[in-house]
């Protein structure tokens, strides 16, 4: 791949529509993304990801995603077979191949096959990547993106601590986050969040939440991803002149607040109205997760804040 | 397939000799074997799987595994899409195909892809199952197992908590083990073990831990994957009229035994000689671990506790 040459691809592949991937350094179908189950990416979940959202034919915040991906590869002592410049432009034309305007991009470095002359030496493998494009995913449907969630409060699953993992290297160890989502939906809920193992208030599958309380928006600092949403929802809290505080929170402090939110790439910034059953504030969204919203979605069309994907905007 | 009629399949398939797969209802070359990177297995390492060891021709175990394997499942609400003896039939099916005598026969079950019409809910998907026979892995080279593990006690890294996940359903939530393992061979050991988040001695990537003291063997009990090579070693004890114990093992008790081992499917019992540069005992595998390792190796031709791989078996 030539990285001088802009991407002349103009037109998405009909193959392709459904989703593109990258895999072992070829574009295909989404439905043949496949990785071999001896991968470490599978058998140890030993990998890093990244998820990028592309929105009205823009990448929202590519290069944000980027320093992430690479360093939570860096946390983890993966390599990414690509450097920075070449995945972006694979990333792009991913997009441009599916012709998709709105898109969920996703990126993942694995350790890699177990290497024959060291099998049980994770230092010697060879590290691979594949990326993805598929249509946008929504952590919730639009009914209850605009109806606000009901959320519960895990009572026999904490999140993984990050005495065992840290979490700002974004990774697929999720069976907390899913055994708790399934107790949460049995019970009547839409979603869940987790505790830490100190018993404050950590993250939700796949979200950072947020809680606003006597002019101030609060956030969870510690055993949590540094969401790219929940740092844009901080960037846009400044520009706002909105006080925004990352800290420890207790469960007293989520069930006392006004409003509380949950943002992620995968839907952006979304309302929770119960906790538990009790309701959020008056039980219905609130105008200052409102105006963050409105705001969040403005800047998808901010050449400050994003740019359009080569190949898509050139048909 | 039909399970009344006995396999008649009684010569190896060429292209199967690196290995066997059954993927998706269908038999593959291990170089086939893949997922998809939408499963859930992949992007939330949401699945569990187990181990079974095959040696000179002859399951190891087998029912103990697939006891194992479908209370995993149900600890972690999957539903593999094959009751258990089909499943017993299909891991037969993949020794023969490869015509491997000693072989490491894997079989997982994953939640599968996100189901269209319920996309943010893990129990509306369509549980998948795989299962492979590859040549027998061992967790360390001969040399090694003859002379003796140097293991090192993890210090920047936790076993991720039984609070998070249980460790008793068997997951590939690896990363902190990895990673440990990537710093202990770092700084010279061979292996590492990693401490519970109460600061006790839990377990190393792929074993059960055992010391020996004052005529007694011990084992954690707790935050720990309940080893099938764990309990027969139990079970050999018993035999052999000498004394076991699981229970809480601190960094103390390890350091001062006269004897250490670990155990795994992939490679049995394996004596450890050093743990942190001090040796254990005279610093030489000791006669404890090593009557344990016979016994262990004898009972894999024992009908009591072996079966003959059909097919493999006829040839």
């Amino acid at each position: 791949m030539d990285l001088a040459d802009p991407l002349v691809y103009t037109s998405p592949d009909p193959v392709m529509a459904d989703g593109a991937a990258y895999v072992d350094g070829a574009f295909c179908p989404i439905a043949e993304a496949k990785i071999s189950v001896l991968d470490y990416g599978v058998t140890r979940s030993d990998c890093t990801y990244d998820v990028v959202g592309v929105w009205q034919g823009r990448f929202f915040r590519l290069d944000k995603h980027l320093d992430r991906f690479y360093a939570s590869c860096a946390r983890l002592r993966l390599t990414p077979p690509l450097e920075r410049e070449a995945l972006a432009v694979v990333l792009h034309e991913l997009v441009a191949r599916t012709g998709l305007s709105d898109a969920y991009v996703s990126m993942t470095c694995t350790r890699g096959r177990p290497n024959p002359a060291a099998r049980r030496d994770p230092r010697a493998s060879t590290n691979t990547l594949y990326a993805y494009a598929i249509p946008y995913v929504w952590l919730a449907d639009a009914d209850k993106r605009a109806a606000g969630l009901a959320m519960a409060i895990a009572r026999n699953t904490e999140r993984i601590s990050r005495r065992a993992l840290d979490q700002r290297a974004k990774n697929y160890h999720w069976l907390d986050l899913d055994m708790a989502l399934m107790e949460a939906l049995d019970g009547g809920a839409d979603t869940v969040v987790l505790k830490d193992p100190e018993g404050n208030i950590a993250e939700g599958p796949g979200f950072n939440v947020f809680a606003y309380r006597d002019g101030v928006w609060s956030t969870p600092a510690d055993n949590v991803l540094e969401g790219i949403t929940r740092g844009t929802v901080i960037d846009l809290c400044a520009e706002l002149n909105v006080a925004v505080a990352a800290g420890a929170m207790s469960e007293d402090d989520l069930l006392g607040a006004e409003e509380v939110m949950i943002t992620s790439t995968a839907g952006g910034i979304i309302p929770v109205v119960s906790i538990d059953g009790r309701p959020v504030g008056d039980g219905r969204p609130g105008p200052h997760t409102a105006r963050l919203a409105a705001l969040y979605w403005d800047k998808h069309g901010d050449p400050a804040w994003s740019e359009p994907v080569r190949g898509l905007a050139a048909r």
